[in-house]
């Protein structure tokens, strides 16, 4: 009998750490370091040490298990926070099934060659911007940066993790020689339709989407909703309008199917009936998997907000939020989930992740590997999100396979 | 020497209330029944009494003080509530130089054949809609709308009125029979550019616009922003950036140069960068001076959202927030205030008043007018609102003679 999980086990993990957070509307709302998130953690951490791991969390929040010796390990792990009102497994599925991985090869008692590493990263979801974890464990954080990064009601990073113990100022020194990471493998629910429209099961993820994400700010004026003619006004709203609407149509004109565009935020000053909008923030966030698509794209974005803000009579401003390239995934990492895939004889397909993961900043800096299971509808981000229990169980599998192919068989 | 006001104790009474509610950017912040409206409405209190005059609050948070015996009264007044940063003269210029009007004919001993009546009217700028107050004394506001009030931040005046010891339900209780309101005369800065293009003093107000405001809600669907590619989404944002968009190229082609529109208030849901709009809702407000131009701009509105939603896969649902006819003002008040004018030898112009005010409420069921005075380049709702002192004192004593016309020398 081949090797596996044990897969009543991880799903009474996840059903745990589903009523985390849990919402009306049946979803999870676990931002990061909200109450919620906090309490996942002391979870994870429980859970843990019940499996005989020794725990670590590091100075960016980051939460650590380790099974074996030293030296470089092989890393395997996602995230615990999700967006609002989000699904139970987006993040969640690639920790527990890491958590489950490292606690059936202990307890069979399988030899390593190389360490294996758990890891739950803090911030991947983006209520900080995204990625702080991830971005702290390879260096790509800088101390400058930190007090400036608020949520959306401009709340601090500084002051949110201050009022867990935490000090935000010291997350650089959670940075880890990238020689220390042999790989990391990241389980993940697609969040897109193609598996389940091909009747695939596993994704063996080629290339992770770049994403560009910006805050653009048009600037206009605050005038009087009746006194002043609509050709005189300065209207803010109306440049904000405008390049929702032709930002859409340039990017379906220019881009490839794999382009996306999505504004998500929208904050009007000062945001009464009566008056003209004076301000109007919005983020404007583009992902492709082709670099030189996303670089075009970005100069094209930025030359319509000037010129949809002159038209407008506005001046815009204009802030890079988020600025990850497409990230090609090892071809070690790769053959490692293939041979996995082929030895539990599960049919699979690549593809790529139009979703950003800690896998793509992992992946600048050492080897990283994705597996995809599929997701009902496509659905995620949203209490819809779906995967079968069986999907579960076999893509904990394929990660099972791939992670002690890895750590057992690896050379050097 | 003609009967005037008392200019430095107007100007007094203007900077004290202009201090209440002080914004750092050098306006004013006093929504209804803010921690600053409700310091407002105790100093006018004291005003009152210091002035020898009996205050009376009703139960919609009107404040009223009277000067002579029984009967219909002369009214004169406006209101001391302001939008966010707005200027220290919309409102509180009409509520001080009235105050300052019965203050002056008291000391002066002058014989009325009709009482005078100060009112300060409750949320004429609409935290909590708009002309609570007004439409409570003219019998417009029905009991059963009274709990689904509520400001952008959900909260309900129920529940704000309470905190301060008044019981909203009870604001129907209010209503004054008309018979009683012989006329109702309000000073107001012009918020608009008029008066000071044409260097003219003072604005005899024709008629005030109409305003129809509605709620749209776009309802289309959370989809993460990577997976799910353009066409296949339902973006609830996209109808309400078309709605922007074509709403004004509406209202520019098919409306007159009275024709206003204004969309204020945008909320966007869930509200984060990475997920595609489930929801928007926002304000979309017309104005007019021509009741059935306004109509028409109504309807062609309406056809508009049902369209712009169908093409975005959206679905929209609208809500009536406020529908105040244009409304035409009294001869006999026009007539009073022309008077008073030519008594004083200032020049005036008559232009159409395209703010909306507590006298268009109570025009539809008394005798109504309007006086105005110039806005420095036509700024209101703004802390640049400015309007020079000799200005304002002209203003007072316009309105000081109309009133005098009207209580003093009327027929009946």
């Amino acid at each position: 009998m081949k090797l596996h999980i044990d897969f009543p086990r991880l799903r009474r993990d996840l059903t745990e750490l589903g009523a985390i957070g849990r919402t009306a509307e049946g979803g999870v709302s676990r931002p990061s370091f909200s109450e919620a998130d906090m309490r996942a953690r002391r979870w994870l951490l429980d859970r843990i040490a019940a499996a005989g791991l020794a725990a670590r969390v590091d100075a960016a929040g980051n939460i650590f298990a380790r099974l074996g010796g030293d030296g470089p390990a092989v890393m395997v792990g996602s995230h615990l926070d999700t967006v609002p009102n989000g699904g139970t497994l987006d993040g969640a599925l690639g920790v527990l099934a890491g958590l489950e991985c490292l606690r059936r090869i202990r307890e069979l008692g399988l030899p390593l060659r190389h360490p294996l590493e758990l890891v739950a990263f803090t911030d991947e979801e983006g209520r900080f911007g995204g990625f702080f974890g991830s971005y702290a464990l390879t260096g790509a954080l800088t101390p400058g940066d930190i007090p400036g990064i608020k949520d959306t009601q401009g709340e601090r990073i500084v002051d949110v993790m201050a009022r867990h113990g935490l000090d935000a100022m010291q997350a650089p020194s959670a940075r880890r020689d990238p020689a220390e990471i042999r790989a990391y493998v990241e389980l993940h629910i697609e969040q897109g339709p193609v598996l389940e429209a091909n009747r695939v099961p596993i994704g063996l993820v080629e290339a992770i989407v770049g994403i560009h994400r910006i805050g653009v700010t048009f600037h206009g004026r605050a005038d009087h909703a009746g006194t002043t003619p609509i050709p005189d006004r300065k209207d803010a709203l109306l440049g904000a309008a405008d390049l929702i609407r032709r930002g859409r149509d340039l990017v379906l004109a220019e881009g490839t199917p794999a382009s996306r565009l999505t504004v998500g935020v929208v904050q009007v000053k000062p945001g009464v009936a009566n008056i003209v909008p004076a301000e109007v923030f919005l983020t404007y966030e583009l992902r492709e998997v082709s670099a030189e698509m996303l670089r075009e794209l970005a100069a094209e974005s930025r030359a319509l907000i000037a010129e949809v803000a002159e038209a407008a009579g506005l001046t815009a401003s204009v802030e890079t939020i988020l600025d990850i390239p497409p990230v090609p995934l090892a071809d070690a990492v790769k053959d490692a989930i293939l041979a996995a895939t082929k030895e539990l004889g599960c049919a699979y397909m690549r593809l790529s992740a139009m979703a950003g993961h800690d896998a793509q900043v992992i992946g600048r800096v050492a080897p990283a590997g994705m597996i995809f299971v599929s997701s009902k509808d496509g659905r995620s981000h949203s209490p819809l999100e779906f995967t079968a229990d069986d999907e579960i169980e076999r893509g904990a599998n394929v990660l099972l396979l791939t992670l002690h192919r890895l750590a057992a068989d690896g050379g050097s």
